[in-house]
């Protein structure tokens, strides 16, 4: 009777999140597992004890999961991520101990690409300029409004064609655009022209769109050399992580016209946004903001909540990222 | 000799615009030809008989031929457009005078699709209006911005399912949306589901991009019964021209919330827009550019140069209408 009973309890789940930060599913989660809140308010006297005995964490947006948060909860055995970025994981801590870690996957990745299109149409066509300037009442006065640029056509650079680049070069197919991309490995299947190194992308194309992971290698990978190969009438869409550009450089570029224009969901200090920025009508600023819409967060609840149950019932889970285990 | 200098003078042609309009090219087209222009400063003393002789006729945008405009130029017999839009015209009047017309063909399709997607992700998305977000410098204060709306598999409907229009429908495609359209004929060989009055389409769609030709039929045809319809998730993009939409009737639906937004390049009275539409962040206002960049003028400028010449040359032209011969 003992066991049965242990049986039905619910089973322990860290919340690891950033203090404040809420999803809409907290409620339906407390329902069906015992959720250990470090931030607790009141503090929970059993989080101390409980959190010990936890398998499993729940990692809330890109909050950072170290070897020394790890350190905390040694008997976790998987963690269950929500964000399409990997930077916050301490991947080599995480194998060392052999926790498993899954991710939002496929979750948000046609929101972002609509929204890298989206972005890319607005710069080039100049849209969100267009709408400031009727906004502001100058169209019956100075009547011409200045044309953008064509995108049909285009040549786009994808660095980085994963999960969310395959998306966006699927969409620009559709506008006649040529595509190519920078990747660490040739794809293949892959109909695109491959770009071993992402100076030699920028040189061949004309709207070139981050959308690859944040690791060390990948640090401003835009750089200086990478803006001057795109030239004066290339573009740069990120939604990626703000800090695959070299956010002071674009902005130099950008307020001495050497570069043609910029979409930027993501910056290296968010929310702050360089202000020289403010000034420019070829640049659409965006609050990182490419990721979420309603749909997304309702894909990325039932991937959550089908993780956590597989994992305590032993079986596969979505959406795992494979570590090496040496 | 008399007859040699005949040929090889430069041959006739009337500038049909409106006063001031200039386009680049027009210095190539006085090198080749005889340009005769009503609007000419210093006015040309002889263009009231040259004009009389003219064959032909460039109309230069949206500028009206009526029977009034042909019967000051008895010799016409072609008149070579510059417009992808038709409601300038009186068809019926070069009809009986068998004139010929052309018109810019597919030379903007790709821009107006490009901008008829840019303006739905825009709406639906929220791009402009996080753009304006950003730079009012909202971001570090209010922390977090309102999400958008999925476009990625949304139920797109086309009305007028012609050269832009299935150019629409094509990208959409590539964004996993269904499309369905109306047309007055069912297409053949369209894969897209048909339906025969805008009503309908409106209430099985989740955006209405209105691309058809405006004609006495299709004017106002997007009317309080059609936003009814499309219901206050509903988004309208009009790239077609302002008078397609009951404008007054729109506005009270956006202002009062019963449709969901709206992306308009055209309005019933340009260059004036409602200023109810400035305070409102799900509508994304631009000032009838859908058609233009400077690589569609490229392409009209090579088709008017060449139906100029095919006609003089007794060659066949290029994006000629059928005009039905009484």
């Amino acid at each position: 009777m003992a066991a049965a009973a242990d049986q039905e309890a619910p089973p322990l789940l860290i919340l690891h999140r950033l203090p404040n930060f809420k999803l809409s599913f907290f409620p339906l989660l407390r329902a069906k597992y015992t959720v250990l809140d470090p931030h607790g308010d009141p503090p929970d006297p059993s989080f101390p004890a409980l959190s010990k005995a936890a398998r499993l964490m729940l990692c809330v947006g890109p909050t950072p999961v170290t070897s020394g948060v790890l350190d905390g909860y040694p008997a976790v055995e998987c963690v269950v991520g929500s964000s399409a970025g990997l930077n916050h994981f301490d991947l080599a801590a995480c194998r060392r101990r052999g926790v498993r870690v899954t991710t939002a996957g496929d979750s948000f990745s046609d929101d972002v690409a609509d929204y890298a299109v989206g972005l890319a149409i607005d710069v080039l066509r100049r849209v969100s300029a267009a709408d400031r300037f009727v906004r502001a009442g100058s169209w019956p006065v100075q009547k011409q409004y200045g044309l953008g640029s064509k995108v049909s056509g285009k040549r786009v650079g994808i660095v980085g064609l994963g999960s969310i680049g395959s998306r966006v070069a699927k969409r620009f197919e559709a506008f006649n655009c040529n595509i190519a991309y920078n990747s660490t490995k040739v794809k293949p299947n892959v109909p695109y022209t491959y770009y071993a190194n992402v100076v030699d992308l920028a040189s061949n194309t004309d709207v070139l769109i981050v959308c690859c992971a944040l690791t060390d290698d990948t640090r401003h990978l835009i750089n200086e050399e990478v803006m001057t190969a795109l030239g004066n009438t290339g573009v740069v869409v990120n939604v990626g992580r703000g800090a695959h550009v070299d956010e002071r450089e674009l902005v130099e570029f950008l307020v001495r016209g050497e570069i043609g224009g910029a979409g930027l969901d993501v910056f290296e200090h968010e929310p702050r946004v360089p202000e020289e920025l403010f000034a420019l009508d070829n640049v659409v600023l965006s609050p990182h903001h490419a990721v979420l819409t309603p749909d997304s967060l309702g894909a990325l609840e039932e991937l959550i909540f089908g993780n956590i149950e597989a994992f305590f019932s032993n079986q596969p889970l979505r959406a795992e990222l494979e570590l090496e285990l040496n």
